[in-house]
């Protein structure tokens, strides 16, 4: 997508080709920072600190960490623990499984030699297959908000509820949630999004408030407690989010709080669609009960960065300092609360019979 | 309540008889300031910003500002124009409305001569009444609690969700919905308690952590996002939040995000009780739909402030400088989530007749 009229994704090779660069999204919305990552090491910091985030890009920035550690040293034991150290980094995200498995598969079976280049080109290849996923999403999803335009007449401006950050910064390019929102905003439907700031973190306000406004797209900034409300004065017209991780049954493990407004939107009829790449769907699970739910630092939650008016970063505190806090950074939606997932393929509902009607190879699979 | 050991409440007269002190809650969790009021303005200010929040004190602190009014021009004019100006500093509370009107009627029957010693007396009768009220609910909602510990086995604990704070701090003394959870920790029962921050404002972060620990309560801040992933876990015994305002059918107007809280105590079969002193009732609305829902500077929402390590206030920008924000302060719960009501005469179903059962006479009003 485009940042300050120039196109950019947020994963790409260097031009010396020996190194990967990204944006550094711990910085956004206020300063535009990239990174250069040469080791493994520093991709694995990249993905725990949160440099890079989102279930897409985190997959596509861990097979790119592979082919720095295979630039680095070739061994199969050194991509066997490659492989472990980035699949440690972050629990409930099933992409980066997804990459690691399809990076490991594609190298084992070739000589010390051949890996490190064959990793890039194979990284290059996970990374461009997002954005095609991500860019099908998109016409999928925005055939949705174009319907329900029609369904409020001419001229009317549709709405849209989004939680944490599923835009392009998510993935490398498009998003999953906000593809559908930009490809119905170029295509000139009038709309509105109300973006969830998304406590802790703060993806929301952060990044895509940030995201949107370089686009151009219309929206404001809510807090996570505002969304209910909202909806029950019928100021949403849908809402979209992402998915860290599907079940086989359409439950979705996506950022804190997705489910407070998935039950808001169901107790106020309001459409709840959850915008998913396939590497997104974990088939080994009948449903969500079994997603790990990661806890991150208390200090996220005790703590706050962001710009004073000198524009310095600062971090503040906003709790006793004896208080304790606790953060889980997931919760599990379940699949009776979405109204449906739209995925490359097209929308189904949220059920094993949805999915699979989409990927029918899973059945002759056995789904497992 | 206790702070450091010390006995304080929130509003009280000064020593010379002739200003009223407050905590400037603003500035906590991180430093306790006592602030002066002398003039119907200061109150204004102290209400419209904040330093002194929560319906039942904004009613005890209205009611001193008339006082402060008397003092300087005891005229039934000036009674009129200091009513008017308290009441416009807040729209959803209605202890606001409710104390001015006592103290106008109490007031205007009087020579002006009697009026500022007369007026001093009313609101300190309004601000201890609040204390026995909210002393009350304590031990009415403590039943509850130690109802729960008998049902979860012996020596189990009890965690308690609670939303923004309706502790001691939003009252006189004592709380609303954290009266009980004194009132049960002082009776030995283990718990704690699960502090939603309560963006944007932050009064669980700040204020309720702070009283709880001020008393030794064990408590955990949360994002306002966690709360419904703690419910599906099995996490939550039982939900207590206030009420800014209580509508005759048992709708509850309350900071913004209570709703939710409320939807995801609903589909995990958790309890979910709200507490309120009786002039929190507006008898006028037969339902929670025209209760006027206050919206606030978008400021709060993209600024916020804590206190760095060098000890120091700050307040930082969390989101892109061209991006707007709203600010809706509350939201209505509807009855039908509300599994009890806690008052000062006992607890009731969140309906009419549940609260005609407790205030008989307002039948006898026409409940109007």
């Amino acid at each position: 997508m485009r940042v300050a009229g120039r196109a950019m994704r947020t994963i790409w090779l260097g031009a010396d080709r020996c190194a990967v660069e990204i944006i550094d999204q711990t910085l956004l919305p206020h300063e535009l920072a990239i990174v250069r990552l040469t080791t493994l090491d520093m991709a694995v910091r990249a993905i725990r600190d949160m440099q890079v985030r989102g279930a897409p890009l985190i997959g596509a920035a861990a097979a790119y960490g592979i082919a720095l550690a295979m630039m680095a040293d070739p061994s199969a034991r050194n991509l066997d623990e490659a492989v472990a150290a980035l699949a440690a980094t972050r629990p409930t995200a099933v992409n980066l499984r997804w990459a690691l498995d399809e990076m490991h598969r594609a190298l084992a079976i070739l000589s010390e030699g051949e890996r490190a280049a064959a990793a890039f080109v194979k990284a290059g290849a996970i990374a461009d297959e997002d954005v095609a996923i991500n860019r099908a999403i998109g016409e999928h999803g925005a055939a949705l908000i174009a319907a329900a335009q029609r369904r409020k007449g001419a001229g009317a401006r549709i709405d849209i509820l989004t939680h944490c950050n599923a835009g392009w910064l998510a993935t490398v390019d498009w998003g999953t949630a906000l593809a559908p929102v930009y490809r119905a905003f170029d295509a000139g439907i009038p709309l509105h999004v109300w973006v969830d700031e998304t406590r802790p973190r703060n993806q929301g306000a952060g990044l895509t408030a940030w995201e949107l406004g370089q686009h151009g797209v219309p929206h404001t900034v809510i807090v996570d407690n505002a969304g209910g409300h909202l909806m029950q004065e019928g100021m949403v017209d849908l809402c979209i989010t992402g998915t860290d991780r599907t079940a086989a049954n359409g439950d979705v493990a996506n950022k804190i709080g997705t489910y407070l407004k998935a039950l808001a939107a169901r107790d106020n009829n309001v459409p709840f669609y959850v915008a998913l790449p396939s590497p997104t769907i974990d088939w080994s699970l009948d449903d969500g009960s079994a997603i790990p739910i990661e806890t991150r630092d208390p200090r996220e939650v005790t703590h706050i960065a962001g710009w004073s008016a000198d524009g310095v970063r600062r971090e503040v505190r906003l709790t006793p300092e004896d208080s304790t806090a606790a953060n889980y950074a997931f919760d599990v939606t379940p699949a009776r609360l979405v109204t449906g997932l739209i995925t490359e393929r097209g929308v189904c509902p949220a059920s094993r019979d949805g999915l699979l009607g989409l990927f029918p190879e899973r059945r002759r699979l056995g789904a497992a």
